[in-house]
C-alpha cells in the first residue's frame, strides 16, 4: 500500500513506520535504544485525519523525555513535523492541507486534530515551516524580543550561534542592531558565523576558554544572553553580563546526557547580584500572540537575503537515531531534520 | 570633645571614631583585619553635615566589597546607618533631624548630602528604620511585589527565613495569603518562625537534607523562592519550583566567604526549562518608587501586631567585626545592629 492509494475517506487501515524507543539512554544514547516498527492505523472515526510527513524535526528538548519517562517505551516518539493531510474526516482539515505538528518520528500520523496547525506555504522549501520560519525561528524571536527585550545598540551573545534557534537569533539580534558574539566549537562552524551569519564576532569554545574568549569579544560586558547551553557555557557569560543584563534560556543542550539533566555545577550565579540580572527561561508556546507579527518580519528578513537559513538533513525513518546523536554531539550545522521520501 | 559639645554650626574640628579595614579577608573575616581609628574630622564647609550615628546595620552584603577592591583599606568601612545631624551648613539637613545614609561603621560621619535620606520617626524603636520599617523591610516588599510578583494562595519559600530581610518577606507573603514556607540553620530560630513569625512550615537544613524537607512542605511544589542563600540552597530548591516559577535573589550568603564570590555548584538550573522559571537578582535601589506604599504598608502591619520584628545588637564600634562574623556565621536572629552608645 503506498501513500497515494490511501483512502482519502479514511474508510481503510493504513500503515505506518514508526520510530520507537525500547531502551532508555544513560547518557549519549546509541542507535540500538531505537527500533522502526511498523504499526497498522484502523478506518478514520468521525473528527479524524491522517497525516503524510514530509519532514521531522529533531531537537535538543527531545533528549530529556526519553530518560525522565514522559516518552514511553515501545510507543512512536514524538517530535514536531510537517506533512500533508492524506485522508480527513474533519471538515477543518481537507485533504492535501499542509499542517505542522507533534506527532512526527513516524511516517503517518493519525490525530484528532489537537495540536496541528495549518500551514499556508508559499514558494519557500517546505521545511523552511520547521526552521526559520516555524517554531524554530519563532523561539529565536520570542526570546530576543518578548523574554530577553533586545534594543538596538546591545551586545548579545548567543551560544550553540550554529545551531537551529543559534542561527536564528544571533541574525535577528544583528538585523535589530544589536553588536552579536556567537559561540560554536568547530572552524567551520565559526567560518559560517562570520561569513554567511555575518556575526560581530565569533568564538570557538575549543579553542580557547570561554571566559578568556568573551572577554576579548566583550570587554565592556554582554547585555544580553541567549543561551542554549547551560553549564560551563552560563558559568563563563555570567561574569561577563553588565549591568540588569538579560539571560534568555532557550536550551541547556550540555546538560541532557547527564543524569537527571544535571549541568556541570554553575559557581558564578552570585555576579548575578552585583548586576541585577535576570534569568528567564522560556518556550516558545507561551508567547504564541507574537507569531503574526514574527511571521511577517521573518518573511521579509529571507525574501531579502538578510537572514539566511542552513539545514542538516538525514533522509528515512531509520536515519533519526543517528540524527539526534549527531545533534547531541553538535555535529549540525544549522537545522537538523529527517525528510521522508 | 563629646558629641554635645560639637558646634552646630560645625565651625570646629571634631573627632570621629571610624572603623577600618586593614587586611583583605580569604574566607571568613577574623577581628584582627578590622581596626577603630580615631580621626579628627575638619570644619564644615558650605554644604556639608555632621551625623552622629545612633545604629549601624551589618549586612551580608557587606562581604563581598571588603575582597572585591570596593572597599579600599585604611578607610572607613560603608554600611547603612540611622543617625542624627549634630552640626550642620546645609539649609536641607537642620540640627536635631534623624537621617538615613550610606555612611556608617564611624561614630560621626561628616557628608554633602549625597545618599543622606531624612527619615520621620514617630514613637517607633529608631533602629527599626534601619529594619522592617527601613531598606530591610523594603528589600523585602520589593523583592516579593515588585520582582516575584506574589499571588495569594501561591506557596512562597523563603531562604535565610529567620534573618532580618528573610524574616520580613516571610511575614509579608503569609499576609498577602500565600503559604510561607522558611528555612533556618538552628532549632531556636526554627521555634521563633513557627511561633513568632507564624510561617506555615518550618525547615531546618541542618537537620536533614533540604531537598528532602522541600519535597515533604510543599509536596505539590514551589511558586516563588525568595533566596538570601544561594549555592546548595539553590540547587534544591530549583527541581521543586513550579511552572512559570519565580525565583527573587535577594542575596547569596553562601558565596559571600568564598573566593571570587563563587557559589557551590548548581547542577539544577536545567529544571528552570522544564517549568519556565523566572530567576532575577535585584536590590531595593531599582524599586524606590514603591517606597511609599511600602512604609504605609508597613507601619500598618506593625501597628496592628500582624509583623513582628526581631534584633540581634551588639554595643560599640568595637563589635562591628564580631557582628559581622556572627552574620556571615548565621549566628543573629533578625536585623543585625550595632548600638552606639
Amino acid at each position: 500500500l503506498t501513500f497515494d492509494q490511501i483512502a482519502p475517506d479514511g474508510s481503510q487501515p493504513a500503515k505506518a513506520r514508526e520510530l520507537h524507543l525500547i531502551e532508555r539512554p544513560d547518557g549519549m544514547p546509541t542507535p540500538s535504544q531505537f527500533n522502526v516498527v511498523e504499526r497498522e492505523l484502523p478506518p478514520l472515526e468521525h473528527g479524524q485525519i491522517l497525516i503524510r510527513n514530509r519532514f521531522l524535526s529533531i531537537d535538543p528538548a527531545m533528549r530529556p523525555p526519553l530518560s525522565n519517562g514522559l516518552t514511553p517505551l515501545n510507543s512512536p516518539i514524538m517530535s514536531l513535523a510537517i506533512g500533508e493531510i492524506v485522508a480527513s474526516r474533519n471538515t477543518r482539515f481537507p485533504v492535501g492541507q499542509k499542517v505542522v505538528h507533534r506527532e512526527g518520528l513516524r511516517d503517518l500520523a493519525l490525530s484528532d486534530g489537537t495540536h496541528v496547525d495549518i500551514v499556508s506555504v508559499e514558494d519557500e522549501p517546505l521545511h523552511w515551516h520547521l526552521g526559520a520560519l516555524g517554531f524554530t525561528g519563532f523561539t529565536a524571536y520570542a526570546g530576543l524580543f518578548d523574554v530577553a527585550r533586545i534594543k538596538p545598540g546591545e551586545t548579545v551573545f548567543v551560544s550553540a550561534a550554529a545551531g537551529a534557534v543559534g542561527s536564528v537569533a544571533a541574525q535577528i539580534a544583528r538585523l535589530t542592531g544589536c553588536r552579536v558574539i556567537g559561540s560554536a566549537g568547530s572552524a567551520d562552524k565559526c567560518a559560517w558565523l562570520r561569513d554567511k551569519a555575518r556575526l560581530d564576532q565569533v568564538v570557538n569554545y575549543n579553542e580557547q576558554p570561554l571566559r578568556k574568549s568573551l572577554k576579548e569579544a566583550a570587554p565592556s560586558g554582554i547585555d544580553v544572553y541567549f543561551d542554549n547551553v547551560g553549564g560551563s557555557h552560563l558559568d563563563a557569560t555570567l561574569p561577563r553580563m553588565r549591568m540588569h543584563g538579560r539571560v534568555a534560556i532557550c536550551g541547556m543542550i550540555s546538560a541532557y546526557n547527564n543524569k537527571g539533566a544535571l549541568s556541570e555545577g554553575v559557581t558564578t550565579l552570585a555576579t548575578m547580584m552585583y548586576n541585577r540580572i535576570t534569568m528567564r527561561a522560556f518556550i516558545w508556546q507561551d508567547h504564541v500572540t507574537i507569531w503574526p507579527q514574527f511571521l511577517q518580519a521573518m518573511r521579509q528578513w529571507l525574501a531579502n537575503g538578510d537572514l539566511v537559513t542552513e539545514e542538516t538533513i538525514y533522509h528515512g525513518l531509520e536515519k533519526a537515531p543517528d540524527a539526534l546523536i549527531a545533534l547531541l554531539s553538535g555535529k549540525n550545522l544549522g537545522k537538523m531534520l529527517i525528510q521522508l521520501d
